[in-house]
């Protein structure tokens, strides 16, 4: 299958990436599917990381998922190995061998246990996963691994991504400057209902890891999990977030409790960057070629205002009449007639970016079809449903449906 | 927008359909949207027929399902009016008017109250019904009404399906033949979640309108409720049976009783043909290249079994896999897992047709690629999954997903 070409919504720029002080990053290419291009990613921390992490709630989760939800309750990670190409998902008992042989090579070279390293697989499902294959190159990539390889870590998880997706932020913690470096993947088999996709970030914050929990389980609500490509669920969806604690020698103050007061620049920090990663996620989504924004507000709760964003920004309908350019409004109406939700027909208001095609159940009796289809144009779209019922809301981003989502899972063996 | 082509899954012949006792029908092109054919289908009753119906469960419903929410407990009917082109839906207080309109011009010929007509509206979402513009043409349809015309009642209610769909049943009712016809369209914004699509069934048998109303929803749940092509849930979406009792001259016995065991081959005679006509909205499903037949066994529950089976039916990797030809059952290992319900990895066994891929959570030992791909070249794809956790089973049918339904929903206008 040729690389298909650059997601037309891609970033017109990549960030320069700072390193973050305790974290090493090595990269090789492992050939366990890929030929000519990197598929394995080492992190090493030079002093045990707190680490939290958000994991698929698929029923038929990979190896490597089995895995992290073991080995994150001890709240400390010396490393993680992801590879692509293979997700190690529905391999059987050689599957959590794999994962046990991939782990125990990473410890081998780090000095650690096992339960120390985190892992993560993605690629096609059901092909058994040959650890043994590449225990060598990845104890090499683990021993030579330096701090400035951030974009080259992104690259080394990617499998259909177009583009690879990073970003950084920065923020105060008790007056000392702290940063969080992200990567991500995804693009096909992207659906937020259950969990969220390969996401990984790295902070020398010193935050304890119940800290980082609460705080990764708050900003992805809002992030990984209001996003959707295709409405369908990956077996190994899994986002960590580490903290090295190494701007504790800058006197950064160490961080024992969610509630602490001080956390609150990096909890704007990390939605700021998490929701700037699940949008890249979005903006190379497969066969994507509008970024589409659905805002429900007037929704009796906060949760029936995400069903209904979700039913929107899933139906098959919709994203084909954006990948059309069609102000068809009618099809978000079925949308969110269809969401189970609390609704009154007779309350519902529509906007197409600023113009508003629907109101009190019927055509708004201004509306312009000129103008309504003019807005379709533009390579982002914003829609807005008002329920005209409580103070919900929520807001979701995909992409539309095109031929190249068709092209890409259809037309090619995968 | 160009007729789309018959879909290569049309049936390869159509039934002969005998008339039944006592309804005439009418046909007409109103020009409600369409140019040059059938837009106007009117059924009549010579006596009051008993009538039961499922309507959709979208929050958006349309004004025609209104009506018919509050005209069925009624039980009787006398009428029955069609039109495509325009769904009469969200179109506020003028849609609930032209309703009325409708109605009350059917009525005007019928010599009945309007409550006595039944109503259905189908195509696009949004715009006025203006129905005043064909109360005269539908007053001369009514009037004109003959016994056989299925066929051309089947054609006025199609918009973008490519094929008429109907069907005939005979059954045996306390030793008389009695007969069932029906009629159904569809074959874009189809789901089953929330109820079905249009489809008009009528018998001459003496049935009391609970007795109908148990026989369809019965009937119903293995029929229109199993299928799905996209996902979407029209705000339309309306089945009705009716009964005009003219068998009642040929010693038919009359049923009032839904638990009368006479009712055995009426009942097995319904839920065929409702399962003939619902499989022919799969096979006419926007795009479809494959007839898919997902069936779950060993679920906890029947309504377990069933929503595995729908996320497998609706999930786009699975549907665009399927149209190419793929046999990626790690899609289908995806689907079930993000179903939600309860599934154990490790039990889980996967058929394509008669070629097992998948057992005890991995790749099955004899698993034959060649054979698996030959197995997906047919036009009719079989996929069943065992869950190995109890006796909950059921059957959903689907079609894949190709650049077909792009085309047909975002390359054209509608």
């Amino acid at each position: 299958m040729a690389a298909p070409p650059l997601s037309p919504l891609a970033p017109k720029s990549f960030p320069d990436m700072p390193s973050i002080d305790g974290v090493r990053i090595g990269t090789a290419a492992a050939g366990i599917k890929y030929k000519d291009r990197t598929d394995l990613m080492v992190m090493r921390f030079d002093r045990p990381a707190a680490v939290a992490g958000v994991l698929t709630r698929s029923h038929t989760a990979s190896a490597p998922v089995d895995w992290c939800r073991t080995a994150l309750p001890g709240g400390s990670a010396r490393g993680l190995v992801v590879n692509s190409g293979n997700a190690n998902a529905f391999t059987g008992v050689r599957g959590r061998q794999a994962t046990e042989q991939t782990a125990a090579a990473a410890a081998d070279v780090l000095g650690c246990q096992p339960e120390e390293i985190l892992l993560a697989s993605t690629g096609v499902i059901g092909e058994p996963l040959d650890a043994g294959a590449f225990s060598d190159i990845l104890k090499k990539t683990a021993a030579s691994a330096k701090p400035d390889c951030w974009p080259e870590a992104a690259s080394a998880i990617m499998t259909t991504d177009t583009f690879p997706k990073y970003a950084t932020r920065s923020a105060s913690l008790g007056g000392v400057p702290v940063t969080i470096n992200g990567i991500a993947k995804g693009s096909g088999m992207i659906a937020p209902d259950m969990a969220t996709m390969l996401a990984f970030f790295v902070t020398d914050a010193p935050l304890a890891p119940a800290v980082l929990k609460r705080l990764l389980t708050t900003a992805n609500d809002q992030a990984f999990n209001a996003i959707t490509v295709d409405g369908d669920t990956s077996t190994s969806d899994t986002v960590l977030l580490f903290a090295t604690g190494a701007a504790e020698a800058r006197d950064a103050p160490g961080i024992t409790l969610p509630s602490d007061r001080r956390l609150a620049g990096i909890r704007r920090a990390l939605k700021d960057i998490m929701r700037d990663l699940a949008q890249q996620i979005v903006r190379d989504g497969e066969g994507a070629s509008k970024f589409v924004t659905v805002t429900v507000t007037g929704a009796i709760t906060k949760r029936s205002a995400r069903r209904i964003a979700m039913a929107v920004a899933n139906s098959p309908l919709v994203k084909t009449a954006i990948a059309g350019e069609d102000a068809n409004w009618g099809r978000v109406v079925m949308a969110v007639g269809k969401a189970g939700e609390p609704a009154d027909r007779d309350r519902l208001a529509i906007w197409f970016g600023d113009v508003q095609v629907a109101a009190d159940g019927e055509r708004h009796p201004s509306y312009d079809e000129a103008l309504a289809s003019a807005m379709m144009k533009r390579d982002a779209i914003d829609i807005r449903i008002d329920l005209g019922l409580g103070t919900g809301r929520f807001t979701a981003w995909t992409c539309d449906l095109t031929h190249g989502y068709i092209s890409i899972n259809a037309d090619y063996r995968s």
